[in-house]
């Protein structure tokens, strides 16, 4: 069924974060050239402004160190690969949203430890020591990138201490947040710090102990972080699991609820909330993450969470991961938005698309936004389905009837979904060869191109008609921009000859 | 209508020489780095083995001098030039197919002369000189790249004399073939020379006379060359000259005439040919080239020419040309496979299609070829059907009966025509800019890709069956190749899990 | 003989216009592969701000066309190589200080022409169709680049109309500086617009004849231009001409001389000086271009003629370069900093050098000038001397006792001259080939580099002392940057145990 | 003192192995930016026919896993990381040297580590899963990338199973070497097995065990492998351990003395022997592999080895290394050719030099070997000093007369040492930076470039003469090769206008 549209000439001011920040694994993987790529790769096309992710203080970034010579013990902070980690986002535009954690090998208390990758959860042997390797590594990092570039980095305290990535309770985890806030802020109290980073269990309790122990202490709070997955049921088989997912609303439903709670707190009410991580499915062998829906799923999140929160880290930009293990093959149910061998997935392209959206927000519905800036319409459009068993299939349809911006204009239109921008289908085809040869890569890359089309829009009476249509489970964005016509400059232009256009 | 074809198992050889040659505009546009970027993507994708054009001893390029000095007159051949053009063709995997022509200033006996950039086409004031200028670009030549490879550059003597390219009689062309066949022969006798490089004038006269002349002098003839374009009638209008074509297959008959000719004589007969220049319409201001029915049209002489002649050399690779002037815009009729900007046309996939043909011909129809290598399947189709005016219009439909080359292949099509790979339409689109911004040329080369799908076959029966469409006017290829599936590899693989694909 | 010289703390602006504009050839050859190349080179290291070159309005640029159809002329101004040309200029980061000359074809009086290139140099058919073509090209710069980018780009008018440049009278060539100073205040009066543009041949008369002009017709004028070339006498010999040179303080002298008539006129006393062209000798095919004791020579040029010229534009950076045919050998004489294959001269060093002067000039003499900035000291030496025939061969010393600027330092010295950055010695001793293969090339390259060393200093009574000395005929640069010893951050760290240090 | 060396015109093949194999430390850092970085220098100026390195079976490679299902363990082997190594390898030039080890985590009977990545150096838990891991691994290398690629490399059984490298006992050695060489030989009979790996300790003991094992039982063996290290004392302080060195010689007797070993039994007696790693300290962090006199000291090692051992493999050729923990430092003391930041040390160019080096030898002694090509001399020079302490310094100066092989020729030298190439002392002026800044970077990597100086020979009485200076604890290396004159093409060529040349 066809839906007219009809488009106002101006509108508000789109409250959309897609690009603010998106997570990575262990940081240590950011010395690995295919991570490298990824990277760039991302920053072209979508210029995230930060990155966060795991591991600052784990043994294999390998900072806190101790030495002794002549009986005696020294400390010794190695900062050659965080140098090296922070010049290659620097390189690639992006900064750091620091996440202190996990714990080096020399403070720990105890063998707790998380991932693949064997990060140590406990708390610290002490909690001076701990301060003191916050204060050494912001010193040094002030030292190399310079101190109005490093007070840009947001700070957050830990990860998830709310489950089993934190060993102590959650008296410790204020404890932890103390020091580590009172340090940051005797370095420069322009840094901004917050917390709790918790995932979504026992959410509110969580968030109201930690609002009053930072209220009733008067302790440094910037902002607030959590987490957010929007997985149903789980069924873990072989090297997969696999999860039904909630709607994509239920992200926003979330979302208005910490507000929610926020509210109740004056001093808490109006601070930023950061979603440091969020995805669908939690595990990176969970093949919706590399499917066509996705990319259409994950755009229904975009449309709308930048209304209740100032970011919201898609966790992660790449498959260069390995909290379960080293992945075992080009796709595997990863969360990167780029797969092995620098594969863009679908869901790429709902980054894309909204980092290239206008700031003046003209329509929104359940499956379109249509947005200006200055001199262009943006519209992206999408069309989540369920259709797993034998559930519906329908298209969107639109016709919109948008104010002209010029006598003429192209409207090009770039669409991801079924042959498009869909590799993971040609990769079944081609066998799932778990590593790739030249040829395949060749064709693989080719399949993860968007459908990039073109038309003309004449105005008519003021206006541009343009029908819009979105296959199910199908994403895609139409840039619609003003066009000078040169063709009366072409002396001898005859359009008999250029048939066929 | 559908036509089914069943596919036999082996074939005889596919004569193909679609990537032996091909042309470009004078040799010193070989300096410029636009030139140099066109060259490299159509090595990248073509690789053409030789390279032929114009003007090698035009005084831009420069090798011909005199200087005085104390009253005396001492020659200088200066190679700065020639050596920056041959390093260029040579790292980019091309070899000259050297033509000799036309003449420097020093050596001319007059003014007349050819194209915006002034070949002089005068015979020389001495033939002596002449043949003197041709042992010492040779002689440097060799001691450069080295005797083994110039061997292997063929060389024709001048371009189109019957014509208004060469200023003198047919008798003096004669002599000059003579004087540069003696002394390329000199150099080395392995180095193949050939003429009369005739265009379609008098083709017949000049072919007898130039066969009879070598015969009876017992010239030096290796091969033998002529051009072919096939335009029919010419409107002249401003900026722009229109031709309607004749039917490709105009060309075939053209060199079929041609080997009718030279089986009159022994010598000849079984020599090999070379179409040392071949396009549609002559003129590098004339819309076909850069449209997308061109790709089809040109394809119908690719599929057979290779029976009749053993090199057609399209003319030309790039738009980075100048016989009529500097191009006036991004589109502007050009001869070249690729626009400027490094803008594919839809003409350079024919070509690069063809260049991945198999060696064995298994099928061949006016719309159709399948080909096969050891480990594969090449399809190429296209349908070019004259639709200026009212003509009709049809698709060609296909169903292929394969014999199969494994229980699992992929079949991966790329499609040029209408809305893809075809950015004069999307050019046009945008307003006809004549230089490009970023953004345009962003779209534009996304435009100028060919549609890329793919589809499983399953084999059944010892065949697999496929339908191809090829819609009118486009051209295609297909790629079958065998898969190995994986699949049971992935424990806990639910093929449910995957919907959608 | 020692010489000491006491470094005060601070001093006076550095008047240092080394790298504000260069001179390049015809502007077609910006379209080449190598030029373009060079251009990175000395972009690279040099930065100029402006280039200036010759040919905007030749045939070759390919501008100015008429056209017929259907009986009438129509004026067509083709921007397809101007806009690659100026693109390849923004994209290196450098501006064109536009030339407005020679004459189009289709605008000429007369068949007078300059160059292997063939400039015409004749006053137009019309004065109006002149004036059209510059707000044309204007207007489309203005389109493309932005108004606010184009304002900046400095015009002048013509090339030296008091020799054989220009065919007209001097009053010809006043009336083609009005019409097109109107042009192009028309366009935009931000636009500077200055002149005569005169080389040294009756300098005082023309540059008081055109002042007088412009005062008297109130002549939009800006900035004042002329020409400097130092050399004395001339020898022509086969493919050389060779010239003995005056003093580098020559051209101080013209400088003053130039400034001195300015002051005479209160409108023009002011204004700046920009000298368009200047080198030693004026011809392309003279071996001190290519020699190191130029680099020394200009050095000495560089030291001080910001004190009067506003810019001093050396003629040019680049050997890809054709005024007097295509160059026939690697080394020729040619005027660029850089010579073909991307080798840089000794005299490359000198304006890089100077690039990186200090803001702060702390001492000046014959030989040598100490700069700072904030955090470092840039000291740059030079020894010319003329040792043609038997004349005496003399080093400088110094003993420098600079403030110093902490505890410790490091002083960076680059030297240029005799075995180092001295390429055409070694080009000499590998036989003179007139065009490099691989490892002849890779030779050369290394032998262009500046031999790099460094020494530690350490502060003394608040002062470092450092003994320089500059061989006859080199060149050399000091970076001395305050350094921070971490070597007691080393645990363990044993002296001895670094032996040889 | 002057020494004269009448070189003869021939000599025997020069046994020079320098290039045959290079170390590396844990394969997985071959996943990493900057040691593919590191890669690529070497090979292009080097070029390295192998690459060793430890923990191919280690889990962070990742091969060896283990997955249940329904209850039941499946096997499961990961090629994710081992193909993008060995992709990075074959890119670059080098083929693996295949060392089998350490043991998967999966397979362990212990908690033995070794190395801060903790190769874990039990025996396995069953050898017949360890045979099936070597067969998975080279049937998937053979998939992958052909079995007549894969029979070219060799592959060696464990590493220094004679000290803390392995955690079983001598027998269990052998038995995992034959299990190790069935699986292999199997896979494909071609491909060569080598043992025991051993390092400097109870060498007799252990080779002549080993030797006696696989005749005793016919095992396969191809190749003779053991280790040699030429430091002397030790003295750990903090984070360095400093060595005295042997003479370089003592490596040489240690060849003899295997070779001595071996002759004994007449199976192995003429088995190539490979040195599987070298160096003069076994520790990455003693400053003697950072200096200059190191590459003089190896380069002895390198004139001789190749007399007695088919390769030595310097361990390592990078710095990217973790055995003792993360790099601390630029400049630390670890084994690599290539420091932190890709700057080239001394030692570096010892292995360029002998790369180089021609395939006949003309003369040999303990500072100088002459060697040939057909149309060149490449020389090299050395003069390693133990200078530390008083000892006394002294410069090595020849006389070389050298059988002429053409009328001129150009010498061309390098020189490594003292200011030259020798970037630790520059890093020490520069105060020891930790992690270096853009400035310091490129200071540092201009140090480390070799001093390159050329001069012309003419041929006198068919000989050029030549004096070489080799300063105590340099290096250098002279190329001589034979040069046309072309000066009398030059028309008008003046020498005394190319005046201090």
């Amino acid at each position: 069924m066809l839906k007219e549209v009809k488009v106002p000439v101006s509108g508000n001011l789109f409250k959309n974060n897609a690009s603010y920040c998106v997570g990575t694994g262990r940081m240590g993987l950011a010395l690995q050239k295919e991570y490298i790529d990824h990277l760039k790769i991302a920053q072209q096309s979508i210029h995230f402004k930060y990155i966060r992710g795991h591991g600052l203080f784990c043994d294999d970034v390998g900072i806190y160190r101790e030495c002794e010579m002549d009986g005696q013990i020294y400390p010794f902070y190695n900062f050659t690969y965080l140098d090296r980690i922070m010049d290659t986002y620097l390189e690639n535009g992006i900064k750091p949203f620091l996440e202190l954690g996990f714990m080096p090998e020399k403070l720990k208390t105890g063998d707790n430890t998380v991932f693949y990758w064997k990060g140590n959860v406990t708390p610290p042997v002490s909690f001076e020591k701990w301060a003191e390797l916050i204060t050494a590594t912001l010193t040094h990092l002030i030292d190399r990138y310079g101190r109005e570039e490093v007070v840009t980095w947001p700070i957050e305290v830990w990860n998830e201490p709310n489950i089993v990535f934190w060993a102590g309770t959650m008296e410790e985890y204020f404890k932890l947040y103390d020091y580590s806030a009172e340090a940051v802020k005797k370095i420069d109290p322009r840094i901004k710090i917050g917390g709790p980073a918790i995932c979504g269990v026992e959410t509110e309790k969580w968030l109201r102990a930690f609002f009053e122990h930072c209220i009733e202490n008067d302790s440094p709070l910037d902002f607030i972080t959590r987490h957010c997955y929007t997985a149903d049921q789980q069924t873990d088989r072989g090297h997969y699991i696999y999860h039904t997912l909630n709607d994509p609303t239920y992200m926003i439903e979330e979302l208005k609820e910490t507000r929610r709670i926020m509210k109740d707190y004056s001093r808490i009410a109006n601070m930023p909330l950061h979603i440091t991580e969020f995805n669908s499915s939690y595990v990176p062998i969970c093949p919706v993450h590399d499917m066509d829906f996705h990319a259409a799923y994950i755009a229904r999140i975009l449309s709308e969470a930048g209304e209740y929160a100032d970011s919201y880290s898609y966790w992660t930009f790449s498959d260069v991961f390995e909290e379960l293990d080293v992945p075992k093959s080009v796709f595997h149910g990863g969360f990167g938005l780029i797969a092995l061998n620098s594969i863009k997935k679908p869901t790429f392209y709902a980054f894309e698309f909204f980092s290239k959206a206008g700031k003046e927000l003209l329509y929104r519905d359940e499956h379109l936004v249509i947005t200006k800036n200055d001199d262009r319409y943006v519209i992206i459009g999408w069309n989540y389905k369920d259709v797993k068993g034998d559930k519906e299939y329908s298209d969107e349809v639109y016709e919109l009837l948008l104010p002209a911006i010029g006598e003429q204009a192209i409207a090009v239109k770039k669409e991801v979904g079924g042959q498009h921008a869909n590799p993971m289908k040609t990769w079944s085809n081609l066998g799932k060869p778990r590593s790739l040869n030249k040829e395949q890569l060749d064709i693989l890359k080719n399949s993860a191109e968007p459908l990039q089309t073109d038309d003309r829009l004449i105005e008519q009476e003021g206006i541009y008609k343009m029908e819009l249509k979105i296959p199910c489970n199908h994403l895609c964005m139409v840039e619609i921009l003003p066009v000078t016509d040169n063709t009366d400059t072409y002396l001898g232009y005859n359009k008999e000859e250029f048939y066929g256009m």
